[in-house]
């Protein structure tokens, strides 16, 4: 074993503390081992404690519970939370995800103030419509602000002020991913629905009705690309336009029990709606009269399309070929990112064991080497060699292998805590490694398959795993 | 020439305008090119409203002019900025940098709420002494919140809630790049003195005061590589610990005329102070009594030994290799994100163009092509045959080579705009690319050098300039 493991004073602590990842002078060094006992994650799951949440009697959703007990948030007020390290990791490569389809469709990525000046909701009139949803603050001049939900007003009205767009820049995409403010009645179930959250918010802007349409269906198109990439059964139903407005909505649904939103579906002409958008008492699809079926369902995204309902009141215009000026046909697009990891582990999780979508779990692999002292032991120093050769040879994973050093916990002990944290993929130094040559018992937990691999089959193995 | 030169009606627009970089199905598929004239920037910088701040007398920053007629940055409100696409380019690349640094000193990022109890801040007495620098606002149930403009009451209240910290997991560095607000009484200079503005704030957790002197330098030397990575000369000066307390500080500190700070250096032994930390009226250097020089700074970073200030407060503790449980010492460490953007661009740039550091440049690379219908229009798919060939054989180079495809403008304009906007290197395919064989025109804007390469040799450069 190494530093981390010799019991020194205090004094001596920093250098160990430091192995985690250790100090470099040089950039290219090939990165140090990623140590479990290092993770500000708690170390023993059962006796987290869960703050005043985890006494509320409506913990009642699986995401909340199992993203409270492995430590990947943490409660700061009603509706606010810390997002603790395996989160924004998470997280992070959710971003990169949607910032790879964004970028397909011809997405450019901006970043606009949180601060809104009342004067832009006092336009539109969404000043008074937003209600106490809004939070609303004053400056020390006393001019009146709001935090931004999201931002037709502030996108339109820096359109607007370009002056000089011309309808060879069109359609133009334009989105940001940033932290939204709702001030919501009932903040509830973790990151599902809170009054702080990260959304993906697109605005885009067309000569017509008809290339808005277009831009519509295409960034529609992207929506559904990232979800099947997650691995996530999301509908996109029709939808109401709610405080945002327009005249053509849809929602991105994934179906689950703890779900707000009501589905009805038809499986045999594929209509979809939200409840809201149907009828009281309608029993038959309204396009084929089939029998519709009722589901519940959470609203990972939403789609609108706003035609000149914001271009208008800020005067957003183009410079047409004939160098007149149009109107903008505009839609918006959001994406509850904080949204779709809480979605995600909600659906796809065990009652006690968190399950990411492989593209998105904070590490993809942990290396569970033997316990110290146990007749296994002399495999530890094999656990850290494919550590080293993993991370070494497989690109896509470097920074992404977890060893877990706790070696004063069986392996037994560290497995079951492998399975509540998600890894999609665990390897076990146990009783094979011994064999000649050694091998190493490999967990799929997504799929729920065990393997037993040489060093080489096992680097074969994640190399096509990456690969997909 | 492609599909974006043919002329078509409006209808015909939207594949034309995705071709930016178009929709694609298969996700290896290499990535098209990116056009200038697609990008969402002004096209004619020269005609470019400056908005109602462009009127002010105060533009008297270059950084804030330079951003402001390149198309980096869009007034909203006083002191709040939309970050224009090349904005969000430059710092994201200023995040990773940020994140290597901290990730090989063994820092964790976390994220925590924007959103801050006033109970907190009413704890630390933070509450009334910042006064009207806190955004303060009510929720619907009438309860008082800050915009956190630092985050050591909620970071300090995180640790404590975990109840079960052991020494072994000490020192622990979490850090956040985050949004933060300060009602600032005078906000100015664009991105140096904003109201809204993204700082990386990092609060360390050790066991003695002498651990977390040694993590105060490990954080300061971290800091140091950083500038140095950017070419900045940054310099380290102790400071006044102000309104966050503790009994150390130091800022880093970039010395520049429009720099609010003033700076006290000894070129004898290399003492560096803010003024404010030396008795009025001083003027030789309290180390060696050499002579004390002069200069303006902008504070780009600030560090703080905080001691038990915080953790004595809301009893954040670990628990000793005795079990024992013992305050935890602490220190803070900000680096100002945005104003590292403008910052650099305030020093590094000339009186009408952009300089910034080759490390965070929005693209590292502008092709120009040969103006539609001039003699040298030939060398167009040359040029071209040069953007495939770097993004493909360069892998530094994908998604950083922009083709200023706007050929109804000279190259001298199209240079003219270059050097306004600052890529590091432009290419020009002109009147040598028609030899035998072709020649391009390398313009290193950073070092001012001209040098003239065949295709494999612009190339081989390239790659030497990624290596380093």
């Amino acid at each position: 074993m190494e530093v981390w493991w010799c019991s020194r004073g205090l004094l001596c602590r920093l250098p160990r503390a430091f192995s985690h990842v250790p100090r470099v002078h040089h950039h290219h060094e090939p990165s140090r081992r990623i140590l479990a006992s290092r993770l500000f994650q708690p170390v023993n799951l059962e006796e987290r404690e869960l703050g005043k949440e985890g006494q509320q009697s409506d913990l009642s959703c699986r995401s909340q519970r199992l993203m409270l007990q492995a430590g990947l948030i943490f409660p700061s007020s009603p509706g606010c939370y810390h997002y603790l390290p395996s989160t924004v990791r998470a997280m992070e490569k959710l971003v990169r995800l949607i910032d790879e389809e964004m970028h397909l469709i011809g997405g450019q990525k901006l970043n606009m103030p949180s601060l809104s000046a009342a004067d832009l909701w006092k336009r539109s009139e969404r000043w008074m419509s937003m209600g106490r949803e809004l939070f609303r603050l004053k400056d020390r001049h006393d001019a009146d602000y709001c935090l931004g939900p999201t931002h037709e007003e502030m996108v339109t009205e820096l359109i607007a002020s370009q002056g000089s767009l011309s309808y060879k820049q069109l359609p133009l995409l334009l989105y940001q991913i940033t932290r939204k403010f709702r001030d919501e009645p009932k903040p509830r179930f973790g990151l599902l629905r809170g009054r702080e959250f990260y959304m993906k918010d697109m605005y885009t802007f067309d000569v017509s009705e008809e290339a808005a349409q277009q831009t519509y269906q295409t960034v529609c198109q992207a929506y559904s690309r990232l979800f099947s990439r997650l691995g996530l059964g999301v509908v996109k139903v029709q939808a109401d336009t709610g405080s945002i407005g327009g005249t053509q909505s849809h929602e991105f649904q994934l179906p689950a029990d703890v779900g707000e939103d009501t589905l009805l579906t038809c499986l045999d002409c594929g209509f979809a709606a939200n409840v809201e958008t149907v009828p009281p008492g309608q029993k038959s699809c309204p396009s084929c009269h089939g029998t519709l079926s009722q589901t519940k369902g959470i609203e990972v995204g939403h789609t609108f399309y706003l035609g000149t309902k914001y271009s208008y009141i800020f005067s957003a215009s183009f410079r047409s070929a004939h160098n007149k000026p149009i109107i903008l046909d505009m839609g918006c697009f959001g994406l509850g990112v904080s949204r779709i990891l809480a979605a995600s582990i909600e659906v796809l999780s065990t009652e006690d064991g968190i399950r990411w979508p492989s593209l998105i779990a904070p590490y993809q692999v942990c290396i569970v080497p033997p316990k110290r002292g146990s007749k296994e032991e002399a495999a530890t120093g094999l656990a850290e060699a494919l550590y080293d050769k993993l991370t070494s040879s497989v690109p896509g994973l470097r920074g992404e292998v977890l060893l877990d050093d706790r070696t004063q916990l069986t392996i037994g002990k560290r497995l079951k805590d492998a399975s509540k944290l998600g890894y999609p993929f665990v390897l076990v130094a146990g009783q094979r490694a011994l064999e000649e040559p050694a091998h190493f018992e490999v967990c799929c937990q997504n799929s729920g398959q065990t393997l037993f691999l040489s060093e080489d089959g096992v680097i074969d193995f994640l190399r096509g795993q990456q690969a997909r």
